[in-house]
């Protein structure tokens, strides 16, 4: 059996019935890439009490080293947040069923859903982008149209950031957008920066980006770009600036 | 203090975080009403070994009870899934922030998250909505809007359903409104329905309307309406049919 188990947001957020699941295997991989962990593996191995076999991209994406290690025992990949968010890990999961071997998904917790600390109504959030540092000849801007096509609907906007990225990197990226697509309700719009939500060290921040660019912001974090706001959004919004 | 804790999907879905929380609290109330539990109040009450106290819609909207409680001693909301997502904790939250009683969040997983588990990507789902009873002189057709507009930008819809209301009135609902409005796309389309999704009765159903509606399904479920389907998002509901 392979359990893929989600760890949540912070080390004590795996669920019991994770924990259960995990003390059974013979074999525990962490998903070293997709994510940022907000705590060590030496913490992690010392709450589950297992030594943890750091997975990175290519055992993930192209060995088979999982699979054939859950044929023989039972076997847990551990996955920071949601398991199955990142599409790595439902092609895991398909390849795993081709090859008749039983998975048991366990869910944690999501920056998904987490961001409801902001008081943004969840049900209200549209398509979900990630931005990608940018190379010398290659600079996506296809999360700013996510985010265009959100505003369109009136959905707010959740904007992951990819590792090796900074919250301020991030920003300067929108900026950069909206000044060339000279879309000035982003520039004068406030957008939050939800630091280590989940954690002891949470934090949000509300304000315009050109406010946002002047501040220091530690990993992991998100931002998220506010449609139009119910009053209640509003009320609570203001509390974070 | 007063802490917010999700309970997530399933019985042993509380966090360890939330289980060391709920441990310390004097008063422990469950939110009784926003959605369906999949076990029992007595199997929680073993879990976290407390009695748990009942918290009707009056209870969390109106009265300040939970809030007073929290002032005298450490006190818990245990909510299913991930605190937040319903407007009325964030109302609460709000209430508790006003009369000065600081509230810690504890995550868990959430519905929103786990329908990943169909194979659909998380990032391309669009807002959320709610399917609600229908009575005789309301019969509030605003989720259909919700569904339209994000098929416009090409995202997915989750379909929540409110208690009181099975699947099968959920989606016979759909159907009459897609009649009504001529909307030959989703008479034609395959959708999908998730039953218990997280726990080990999970079942996902991958099929055309006319036929799910003539199927039986357990509750807690919710529907999907897919957006285009990516080649990888098609070949894993392939398998649900």
């Amino acid at each position: 059996m392979l359990y893929i188990i989600g760890l949540g947001l912070d080390l004590k957020d795996i669920s019991l019935k994770g924990l259960d699941a995990v003390k059974k295997c013979k074999a525990v991989y962490l998903d070293g890439y997709t994510s940022q962990l907000p705590f060590s593996v030496e913490e992690l191995e010392r709450l589950i009490r297992k030594k943890i076999i750091i997975a990175e991209r290519k055992m993930i994406e192209e060995s088979n080293e999982i699979i054939e290690s859950a044929k023989k025992q039972d076997a847990a990949l551990l996955i920071p947040g949601d398991p199955l968010a990142a599409t790595t890990h439902v092609e895991l999961l398909l390849r795993a069923k081709k090859e008749k071997v039983s998975v048991k998904i366990i869910h944690a917790s999501s920056i998904l859903t987490a961001v409801a600390e902001t008081g943004l109504q969840l049900y209200k959030f549209g398509k979900t982008a990630s931005i990608a540092k940018w190379q010398k000849s290659f600079r996506p801007e296809s999360f700013y149209d996510v985010l265009q096509e959100n505003l369109k609907i009136n959905a707010h906007t959740l904007l992951l950031i990819d590792i090796g990225l900074s919250v301020n990197e991030a920003l300067s990226y929108i900026k950069e957008i909206a000044e060339k697509r000279k879309d000035k309700s982003i520039l004068n719009k406030e957008i939050i920066v939800c630091e280590k939500l989940g954690t002891n060290d949470g934090k949000i921040t509300f304000d315009k980006l050109d406010k946002l660019l002047k501040k220091k912001f530690s990993l992991p974090s998100c931002i998220i770009v506010p449609a139009e706001l119910h009053f209640l959004e509003a009320e609570i919004l203001k509390s974070f600036k």
